[in-house]
């Protein structure tokens, strides 16, 4: 579409300074000295989207951080679209790591350098400058909400209570979240799916105290020997997960979709030197991508136990204690797998210690169909503007409020990421690089006319 | 001997309140931010040393901590005994599990509450005041030296290159150690042996940079299964160590031995109790007593890697590590088994991982003979104030430098402790009770005027 194209060009500066502002804000959702600059933020946010063209904007209050909702309805008849995203952004810390100010964004080398700006501030605003295109070139034939909310870092805890509750305002066809990333821009891909997730954590308590391991070694359980035997049960030689039942719901993925994952460029020496590993290790008979994307893993986030200062301390110690996180498959259930977890750990606790263990939290894993209209959508759009068709490729991470919305709306989800796995979401030095912000908001509009289109 | 429980019974209180103020300084020899500590711990040792009558007292600097040496020579002819102790404690963490500050001693139920306060200070305490009796009284009939180091809780590193060139000041008939514990006030016996040490680090690396669990879960090796499952390969399903050739040189404790070890009172039910524990745990076909005394054994003292922090972080770490030490009996070589555990733990090192170990520090068993002088006169001492034969039985600590000084000084070394297991030796809460304190300082007046004594 000429039109799209010429308008962008023309007004190309204008939005990527528009997104530099919106950086600057320091919307950090887990400390509560950025409350002011949440609302601060969500007023940004609301008044880019009105100068964008919605008709109608409005900030809700939550127990926690406002909610944005932005509409623009051409025809009630006509599809709708929810795009989904997040204006809070995560902690900056460790800060001198940074090589700029997390909140003065600076380019170099053709990347956004600021928190926020792939994650997912740059992102949203993809869609804000996607919108205005269409309205500006009055080019929409279909409808689009806007559901951008302030608590994404810390877990979405007041999200389910907002869309419960505004189920008619946000009632849509699909909704459309780009919060992810795609392979490159030479080999454009949509994420079908992101893992769900089970996460707990394990104490094993030998003696009632720390014993002198001199006095005392040999005569009771060691505490960090009996967990390393129990984390050590839970993998066989070909790197299954051995606890009974955890494989049972998984929803084999089709050769079809394997076929289509294997098609992915991936060259496992250059993972492997990036990572620093002289060989990778996953579970057997599946390729890396199929043990990141449609397999269950079981990996120690965390352990602790005895002495762990400088020197030497001849200790026998008391407790060790562990992290533990499953990220599941379709069909997966959080619930199950976390009490499956917590019983096979009780279960195995030899007589010698005691086990405790309880839940941190969970999500459940989420797909997108690759024949439903959504995806199709998706991936014509991309390949208007990429001249490729993307790849289907299967998330390893894990984003709980998409089983929310699929219950609470009734519609699938689809995501259509820009970002890159190499962007430093989380870390310091959060980039985006400004030729994926051009190429979100070039391609974010071909996604609402051919949605409005397939039938 | 009624001239020293008179002198001793007018000055008990200020024997306490001295020591009390010893046990103020946190001489922790493991941490550098202590090092002016230990210079003010040793030079307190010294002048309580000058006070109870020693005619020559020198700090000795080392490339470490101070080496406090004191002598009181009645006649060069005369029998000489070696008193070795330490000043140096070990940490105190956990501190939130201290009931009083470690480093602010109180008395609660007759016992001394404090770090330090058998291990070894109030041990070595005993000694000065026994001294102090002995010279106060003008009864004593030998010659008395100290050799009070400062680096025991961190192997003795730098004692031996004293000890070796020293060797003329140190020169001794016998050397007498107070850093253990006998059965009860009830039971009184003598450490015939202390278990040597291995001490190593083994350090698990996996990608060269802590990892999104969910983005990279399942295809990289997670460095605490990897180091998990090397600790659980170290022990069988009977609880004997696995490494090969580890206990090629073990020399097998006598039947008689067993039958006398056998013979001392021990309560498997209590000394679970004691500890907590449902069930006891140790290697098959050995008792309690001789799983603690007559075997080697080997023990996780502390485990580390990954988020450890409060709630949940889906991190798979970059790397995990392990303190871990074996504790050995005559005839195993330190030098050998610490080659054995280092070279084990590169050896079932996978190629995902890069595995590195180093040593902490070590030290030889020892076994002191009951046919010896030594033995003898600590026996015929305890009886004197005791009213009971004490019996011989091994201890399953380590003290590394005895080997050391047999080698060096060529006379036999004898441990008459004081202590009680169940004090809290290297634990929160560390305790000596008042009562020991006093008996050891009844006590060791006739090691002295016995070793002088038996032809």
């Amino acid at each position: 579409m000429q039109v799209w194209k010429d308008y962008q060009e023309k007004n190309k500066d204008r939005f990527l300074n528009e997104l530099l502002e919106l950086l600057k804000i320091p919307s950090i959702s887990a400390k509560s000295e950025h409350k002011d600059d949440m609302q601060r933020c969500a007023e940004a946010v609301k008044l880019r989207l009105l100068e964008a063209g919605a008709d109608k904007v409005e900030i809700f209050p939550t127990d926690g951080h406002p909610v944005v909702y932005a509409e623009k309805i051409i025809d009630a008849t006509k599809p709708t679209v929810l795009v989904y995203g997040h204006y809070d952004v995560q902690p900056a810390e460790p800060l001198e790591l940074w090589h700029s100010g997390p909140f003065e964004p600076v380019i170099k080398d053709g990347k956004i350098f600021a928190r926020g700006s792939c994650d997912d501030k740059g992102q949203v605003y993809m869609h804000v400058k996607a919108l205005e295109t269409l309205v500006k070139t009055n080019t929409l034939t279909s409808n689009i909400k806007f559901c951008i909310e302030g608590e994404e870092e810390v877990g979405s805890p007041n999200l389910g209570k907002f869309v419960s509750s505004h189920k008619e305002l946000l009632k849509a066809d699909c909704i459309l979240i780009s919060d992810s990333s795609m392979l490159s821009l030479d080999t454009p891909s949509i994420d079908i799916g992101v893992r769900g997730l089970s996460y707990i954590e394990v104490e094993v308590t030998g003696p009632n105290r720390d014993l002198h391991s001199g006095v005392y070694g040999g005569a009771v359980a060691n505490p960090i020997t009996i967990l390393s035997k129990m984390i050590a049960s839970c993998h066989d030689e070909n790197n299954h997960i051995t606890i009974p039942g955890f494989y049972d719901d998984v929803l084999v993925a089709t050769d079809e979709e394997r076929k289509l994952m294997a098609a992915a460029p991936f060259d496992a020496k250059e993972y492997a030197a990036d990572l620093g590993v002289k060989e990778l290790l996953g579970e057997k008979d599946f390729t890396t991508n199929e043990r990141t994307g449609i397999r269950p893993t079981l990996e120690l986030n965390g352990i602790w136990g005895g002495y762990q200062g400088e020197g030497a301390k001849t200790v026998l110690p008391s407790k060790a204690t562990a992290k533990i996180s499953a990220r599941l498959v379709p069909n997966q259930s959080s619930e199950k797998i976390t009490k499956m977890l917590l019983d096979y750990f009780k279960s195995i606790a030899p007589p010698y210690v005691t086990v405790s263990a309880f839940e941190h939290h969970g999500g459940e894993p989420y797909i997108t169909p690759i024949d439903s209209k959504a995806y199709q959508a998706a991936a014509k759009a991309i390949e208007s503007t990429f001249n490729k068709k993307p790849i289907p490729v299967r998330g390893g991470g894990s984003i709980p409020i998409c089983a929310l919305f699929e219950k609470e709306l009734g519609v699938k989800i689809v995501f259509m990421g820009f970002g890159l796995d190499s962007d430093n979401l989380h870390s310091p030095n959060e980039k985006f690089n400004v030729e994926n912000f051009y190429k979100g908001i070039e391609t974010i509009p071909y996604f609402h006319k051919y949605f409005a289109e397939i039938k």
